[in-house]
């Protein structure tokens, strides 16, 4: 069987810089046509020459022209009204982390106290720049996603026309509150409809399936994959993608985050296929998206078929993804 | 302050053979006065023969001749009355693993199927030999002690006389199972009591605190640390102490297990202090256990100070232990 998806997206995607920049961006352009490229480098991106800069870099790194990063900003709730304006043609969202929450965040958002976060968040919504949000607590690490949608909800009522997306959900509680405010989406990753805890520290614990949000309990899977796999409106796919080199990934203090980008099509084709949601796939990689970013992509055709591949064990020596040395019964055909 | 806690006992350790064992032995024989030896070697220990070959290595490799290995078997359904007769004096215990479901149980127990294992436990409780338990199902990681649960109660009901230990327990639900059934005991670890999953995956993922069961939630520990703080009658200090070398924890497929054997004692110290329970020690390390196996350990003073202690890095450059390279308020001052 052979099927096409039209122009897929990433709606959530680390690239990292240097070295790593160079080895995962091409990764990514080689069948998306496009991916909203996360802002926490060291330092985070936080300027209008730190977007164009990183715009620059990234599509020197990329080698196919055909790959739109579109850009987000790292947010702070000091930006002034004219900063946004100015820089608001440039990026696509503007992306919130709780301080210390994850890879780079240190210098995200203490405490979510309206007060401080209303003025950028007033002129986000008048000016029609998406916020996108890591929603964790600094609880119980599997209660953290949980306990943050009372701020989820805060902010979707306090800002009833701007988009908030709950980035990389997890939980049956974040995805019940998705119809519970118009203004509320989410981006859901591969390895979260794929994995529970089990997969990660249920057997032999698994390094590289380690991230944050860590992967929760089956019935929130369950949730998850309900609502990707049935193409629910307001869900996107969106890898979270998360390279690190494997010796941090391979030792005490192992980092945060799974690295899918390269084997993503050919994973979620196996997964829809495998629960009669192939008509839905084009929706949940690209179709949602563009409706609720308002984006148009590039034409970039990716023929999927399936037949057995086999993920490679490493990237360049460096990076080792999900499913490393495993067979998926899908692989890329083309792409045109 | 100065504190003396009189022939300490670990029930629950695990010595392993060959090299380990070389290594390990002598850090548990330096201050404890006895231990209850695990019998998951590879293959396991099944027969008498089996038990006298592993206590003669073990009284071999512990260097300090004033400890006790006290022996266990690995239970077998299969087993005659003639041969537990004939090995009830050279055992302390007979420890049941569900199959599978940690290092080395893959002789284990499938299902429990009672009819399957009355022989044997009808002919323990006849012998007054205890039965020790890794009460975990196959199901969910974070659940499978608590679905475990009506398990040691179908138990504790058909063999009221047998002692049933419910091996590192780590939830509320086995902390409450423990007064609803006379023959019912616990023992507690050392890591258990200080984490909870948080440390182990909720910031950077920490391999060398990766065990089974798995650490749960800080309802879970609370509940731990109310009956051992209180010297609960029916709980015991068993570290499940668990050595690995250090290349076996720190790679993908990071075997379970967290080495506390030589830390044990001032690391529980610490904790009993800072929660004002030192005058309980004594209880939790030895006294409970005496009383509950009907066992009178050798003498041996162990002289606890508080006073910084700086845990190794590593034993013998191969197994790390819990605390690697930090500081313990408490340490050992003597051992007469």
């Amino acid at each position: 069987m052979v099927i096409s998806i039209d122009s897929p997206l990433d709606m959530h995607l680390h690239l990292r810089d240097g070295r790593m920049l160079d080895i995962v961006a091409p990764l990514s352009a080689e069948t998306f046509a496009g991916g909203m490229v996360m802002p926490n480098l060291v330092p985070p991106v936080t300027s209008r020459e730190d977007v164009r800069s990183y715009r620059k870099r990234i599509l020197k790194a990329q080698g196919d022209e055909r790959f739109v990063p579109y850009m987000t900003l790292f947010f702070r709730s000091d930006y002034t009204p004219e900063f946004l304006h100015s820089v608001k043609d440039e990026i696509l969202a503007i992306k919130l982390y709780p301080a210390g929450i994850t890879t780079n965040s240190e210098g995200g958002v203490k405490g979510f106290d309206i007060e401080e976060l209303s003025p950028v968040l007033g002129v986000m919504s008048d000016l029609k720049i998406p916020l996108c949000v890591h929603g964790e607590t600094g609880g119980f690490v599997m209660d953290r996603e949980a306990e943050f949608i009372p701020i989820y909800e805060m902010l979707a009522k306090n800002f009833p026309d701007l988009t908030i997306v709950m980035e990389h959900i997890t939980t049956k509680e974040a995805v019940a509150a998705l119809d519970r405010y118009d203004n509320l989406y989410a981006t859901i990753t591969l390895h979260h409809l794929y994995i529970t805890l089990d997969e990660v520290a249920g057997g032999l614990l698994q390094p590289h399936l380690f991230c944050k949000p860590i992967a929760k309990r089956p019935e929130d899977r369950d949730a998850l994959s309900n609502v990707a796999l049935n193409a629910h409106p307001k869900v996107m796919f969106g890898s979270d993608s998360a390279p690190h080199p494997r010796e941090k990934k391979e030792a005490p203090g192992c980092a945060a985050g799974v690295f899918t980008a390269p084997i993503a099509l050919p994973a979620l084709a196996q997964l829809f296929e495998r629960n009669g949601a192939l008509d839905n796939l084009q929706a949940f990689v690209s179709d949602n998206a563009r409706r609720i970013y308002g984006i148009e992509p590039i034409e970039k055709e990716v023929v999927l078929e399936n037949s057995p591949y086999l993920v490679p064990e490493i990237y360049e020596g460096t990076v080792v993804p999900m499913f490393a040395g495993q067979t998926i019964s899908w692989r890329v055909l083309s792409v045109g």
